[in-house]
């Protein structure tokens, strides 16, 4: 399993009239989640778009535990099990700034050629380095 | 099964790169669909706000099935299939402007006391209309 | 000048820890008053994309004379009071359900070339309608 | 003059189909930028929130003079240049990754009591903090 960490501040633009983070807003987190996992393999989502694949996600499971105040620093962890084949699967948990488990997703990914929006097989380059990771 | 029917047009603010309705912002459509829905009961959910119930959205499955375009006219089909204990399940199908069954989601609610935030029994109000519409 | 009528139904995702749309929200307001605009004068801005203009906004000057609460059923008047140049100012007056005027804007455009992100002059078709509607 | 710096990595979810940040978004910036410039002073606008100060936006006057692309590491420079008395005018820029100037804007807010919703001076902390840092 590889994991990666990347924390975010809550703002009043994701907030809702109880003063927490509204429930559609966790996408936010996701995406940042495996963006910033990707960047730390050392290239980035936007090179792989450019290089002709797109991510668009397939499937999203998520649990709210605990509601996560306006201003509050929290921390989102983000999680790969298995090499990625036709669906890339991230797993993020993210913890509340006193480190309580807020909220648990599932967040599917399928991989489409930016030009026929056919499914292809994952970039190599990603591929590689999960390998090399010590996902199998 | 009660459903509810409401439209929705897609706008720039929705829309990511890929030209179309950002994964995150789904959420939002389900917000609409079971808000119209209760509306159509004859009550507001702000009603039941202020009337000392909070419904935070407990746990959301979400299945993309297809992009969904900027601009588009597109369907919220919101359904119930059984009355609300602990919990309510919202069942959506949402259609972009051809018809096609672009996503399918269920988003479960809690009710918590507006001022102990702990949980409690539906609305009566809710309850008794929702048995007069034939859920059990 | 030419004035269009559109409304809108506040939702959770739109409204911040004070109840009330968040300031930055009121962008896409903006955005749908345009929007709706253009569709009453038979095409649409997506048209006018797919024709090779893009039009971005430029500046956006902004008052926000009285809050507008969840739930609240808007209204969304769009003005225009001369024939775009290499600008178009849409004036916008945005009233809460009880009528009270809650925050005027203007909002500028550019038209741009979509291929060469250069400035070009406003689509034939769209002055045509203007000038027809009695714009100078 | 008092400038604070910070940083923001323009996410998918802030983005449109022009594949640029959303006009709207921008709101959320100036947000952060005065958030984290109160946070520099030693407290927090949520403690100010908590003491019984509200501070709505007033108006926001923007210019948008070159795109911010998805992905891009962006600097919000916020300034203010004179003692709050009723209005308090935070003035930002926003450079790309590239360090050009991208955006410029003032966004005035007001001081409102929580209770009564009625104007209040600005918080006596507030005002000696930044009397300190030389602001007359």
């Amino acid at each position: 399993m590889i994991t990666s960490i990347t924390t975010y501040r809550v703002t009043y633009a994701d907030t809702d009239p109880m003063g927490v983070m509204y429930y559609g807003n966790y996408a936010k987190l996701y995406e940042i989640g495996r963006t910033e996992m990707i960047r730390e393999f050392g290239f980035t989502y936007r090179e792989i778009e450019e290089a002709g694949t797109l991510m668009p996600v397939a499937s999203v499971n998520t649990k709210y535990l605990r509601p996560i105040k306006y201003d509050e620093l929290i921390t989102i962890e983000t999680s790969l099990k298995e090499l990625p084949t036709a669906r890339m699967v991230f797993h993020h948990k993210i913890f509340n700034e006193n480190g309580d488990l807020s909220n648990t997703s599932e967040v599917t990914l399928v991989f489409l050629d930016t030009k026929s929006s056919r499914p292809i097989r994952p970039p190599e380059k990603l591929t590689e380095i999960l390998k090399g990771e010590g996902l199998s």
